[in-house]
C-alpha cells in the first residue's frame, strides 16, 4: 500500500480543489434527494391531479401530468388541475438547479484538476475554489429557496468567474507545450 | 514513447477504476444509440400523428408533440393523438435514463479517480467499485425495461453508497493536507 | 512552487488533449451564454404572450408557457399564442445543444486524459483530440445555426468515434493490469 498522495502536496493548490470539488459533488447528492423529496410530496397530493399510472410514471412526473392533462383534459380541470401544476413547478424547479449544476460544477472539476497540477500559487489559487464554492452555494440555495432576482443570476455569474481564469490559464500552459 | 503507466500500478486499484468507470462511460454510449433507435421507431410512425418539421424538430420531439397538439387539438385528436403520445413517453424515458446517468456517473468518475490515487486498499476499493458499476448497470435495465418499482430506485441508492464514501474519504484525506 | 507540470510531457499527447478539452469546456460556457441571450430575447416580446411571472419563472420559460397555456387556452389563442411557441423552440434548441455537449464532452474530457497518460502516439493521439474538436464544434454550429440535416447528425458520430476508440484501448489497457 503506497503512502497517502496527498502529503506530497500539502498545503498546495490540490488538497483545497479536492474539498471544495468533493463538497460540491456532496452538494448535488443532496440537490437529488431534496428532488425526490419533492417527488414523494407530490405524490401524497396527486389524489387531487388526475389519475397516475406508476411509480415510474412519477418520474418527472411534471411531464406525465401534461400527459394526463392532454389525455383526459376534462378531467384535469375537474380535479382541480391548477393547483397541480403549481407544485409540478417545484419538481422542474429541482431539476434546473440540478442541471445548471451539471452545467457548471462538472467543468470546475477537470479545469480546477487541471489547474491545481500546473503549480499555481497556492494563495491564489484557493481564492479561485473558494469563490466558486460559494458562488455554487449560493446559487443553490437562492434557486430552491426562491430568492428574489437576480441573486442566483449574480452567484452563477460570480462562480463562473474562476472557472474563466482556470480556462484560459491552461488553454495558455498547454499551447505553449504543444 | 514512455512505458504504459498503468504497469506502474497494475493490481492496485486504479486499472479496477478505469475499467469499471470506461465501461460505464461506454454504456452510456449505448443509451444514446438506444435512444436514437426509438426516435426513429417514433418517425416511422409519425403519419399517424400531427405533421411534423424538420429532422431537426424531431429531436425532442415529445416537445415538439406538445407545441404541435397545442397548435391543432382536433388534428392531435383526429389522427390518434394518444397512442402518438405513449410512444413520446419512450424517448422521454431513455433521456430521463442518461440524465440520471450523467447525475451519477460523471461524479464517480472524479471520486473514483481521485479515490484510487489516494492508495486505498485494493480489495476494498473494487468493491467500492463493483457495487456501484452492477448498480448503475441494474438501473439502466431496470429503467429502459420498465422494470416494476422499486427495482430502479433500489439500484439507484445502492449505487450511491460508494460514491457517498468514497466522497467523505476525500473530503478527510483533503482537510487533513489543506 | 514546483516547476511547471506540463514541461515535463512538452510535445506529448497531454497538453494537446488539454488544449482541446479546454477549449471545448469555453465553448460549452458560450453554448450557455447564447442561451441566455436568447432567453432575454423572448422576455422582450414577451408582451405578445401570455403574462409571464418573475424573472425565475422565465428560466426553462417553455415549460412555463406551457403550463400558462394550460391555464389560460383562450388567452394564449388570443395573444398569438402559436407565434410565441416558436421563440419557445429557440431557447429549447440551446438547452438541447448544451445537454447534447454535457452528453459527448464530458466523456471525453475523461476518456482523453486516460487516454493522455497511459502513452499513446503522439500523432495519433493528436488525431484523436483533434477529430473530437472538429466535430463538436460543427454540431454546435449546425444545431444553432438549424442547419439542414444531417450535418448535425454526422458531426455528432463522426465525434464519438475517436472516444469510442479510446475508451476500448482504456479498456484494454485497464483489464490487463488488474
Amino acid at each position: 500500500m503506497p503512502p497517502p498522495a496527498l502529503a506530497l502536496v500539502s498545503g498546495q493548490a490540490l488538497p483545497a480543489f479536492l474539498l471544495c470539488g468533493t463538497l460540491l459533488v456532496i452538494k448535488m447528492y443532496v440537490v437529488a434527494v431534496i428532488t425526490g423529496q419533492v417527488r414523494l410530496r407530490k405524490k401524497a397530493c396527486s389524489w387531487r391531479g388526475p389519475a397516475l399510472g406508476t411509480q415510474q410514471e412519477l418520474q418527472w412526473s411534471f411531464l406525465a401530468d401534461i400527459f394526463q392533462a392532454f389525455a383526459n383534459p376534462e378531467d384535469a380541470l375537474r380535479h382541480g388541475g391548477l393547483q397541480y401544476c403549481r407544485s409540478d413547478q417545484d419538481v422542474d424547479r429541482c431539476l434546473r438547479a440540478h442541471r445548471n449544476d451539471m452545467e457548471t460544477i462538472y467543468p470546475f472539476l477537470f479545469l480546477g484538476f487541471v489547474y491545481s497540477v500546473l503549480g499555481p500559487d497556492p494563495f491564489i489559487a484557493r481564492m479561485h475554489f473558494l469563490v466558486f464554492f460559494l458562488g455554487r452555494v449560493v446559487h443553490t440555495v437562492a434557486y430552491l429557496g426562491k430568492l428574489r432576482a437576480p441573486t442566483r443570476s449574480l452567484a452563477y455569474t460570480v462562480a463562473q468567474l474562476p472557472c474563466a481564469s482556470m480556462a484560459l490559464q491552461i488553454v495558455w500552459e498547454a499551447a505553449r507545450h504543444l
